[in-house]
């Protein structure tokens, strides 16, 4: 079978592709196992081509997880205008669907971000600050107590929520939503009183 | 000056001197990084000795690892006659204790497991299964209701308590306690009325 012939497209464009195809490649290995060689052959152009379009390995993989991220930020943005409680839902909703779909992406690049990959480790960690801005963003809106807690609290009630999306079991349709409205509680139980802490039952 | 020369340990002090040493490195670089070279030169003695001891690189790293799950997993346990109560602190504290002081061997080999580093993968995983079953066991003692939802919920809740240990703020001598109060608080919030949801407030 003759190789396909790789169509003529806008630079843009091109680097549209490229970076697309990083990103699925993504979803059965790590960034370092990321073969641009696989990746310009997929894309039907030569290695040079490819490094025509970024100046390094580094660059492009600082791509594809820009895009990754940019994608993250994109599906977890409620519409401002939305009353307070309908704006969290459709964060939590967001953030749930996103998470689901992404898994494996998601796991390898935005959580284990920590210390294991430098190259894209500042452009994750912006991304996870957009996030917890937007956690507290939601507990302010819903008018819950302020409290010097609350940046931490943000961070880590997104930690808990990331454990709770990748290990609910896969079920039937209702999941996703059972899902949210597991989250939504967490969300108030741990967000809505943070300075007046719960008391142990004894 | 001479090299020092290598004191006469027995096999057993000469492999955990090696594996103290390749733990007290990941301090300041990752697994990937972790040079036998390095480990061998530090105890004075060759890089082929040093595979008498150890069949393989992979070999090496699965004993540093698995010494600190086991160093982490042993921080952690409470006495098993304590109080409910007491039991949960005790856990707590361990948990802040541990974290606090291997910060950056915590965040590369711990928290960022998932997917990274498949050589030690299993190893982490079983702690990880550990840790999340003393909290499932804290939520049994203190008598709060059973939930189907537990075990994801004590998994969650233990990525909520890393990151907030990771993120507080170094402070003064009162800084574990108030973060002890903090996890304690959240512990009782999150876990303590898993199938009776919190409502939004409005």
């Amino acid at each position: 079978m003759p190789e396909k012939r790789a169509a003529r497209l806008s630079p843009d464009d091109r680097r549209a592709q490229l970076v697309a195809i990083g990103l699925d490649m993504l979803a059965d290995r790590s960034l370092d196992e990321l073969s641009t060689d696989e990746v310009a052959r997929r894309a039907g152009i030569s290695r040079g081509l490819l490094f025509h379009y970024f100046d390094s390995k580094r660059d492009f993989y600082r791509a594809v997880v820009r895009q990754e991220c940019d994608g993250f930020a994109a599906a977890t943005e409620p519409d401002s205008s939305l009353e307070p409680v309908p704006w969290l839902r459709s964060f939590i909703t967001g953030f749930v669907a996103y998470v689901l779909e992404h898994r494996k992406v998601y796991l390898a690049l935005v959580r284990g971000a920590a210390g294991s990959q430098p190259v894209v480790e500042d452009i994750v960690e912006r991304t996870r600050g957009v996030l917890a801005r937007r956690v507290e963003e939601a507990q302010r809106r819903l008018g819950m107590p302020d409290s010097p807690r609350l940046p931490i609290a943000a961070r880590a009630w997104m930690a808990f929520a990331e454990e709770a999306v990748t290990n609910w079991p896969p079920g039937g349709p209702d999941a996703p939503a059972e899902l949210g409205a597991f989250l939504e509680s967490s969300f108030i139980s741990l967000l809505g009183a943070l300075d007046r802490p719960a008391a142990l039952p004894r």
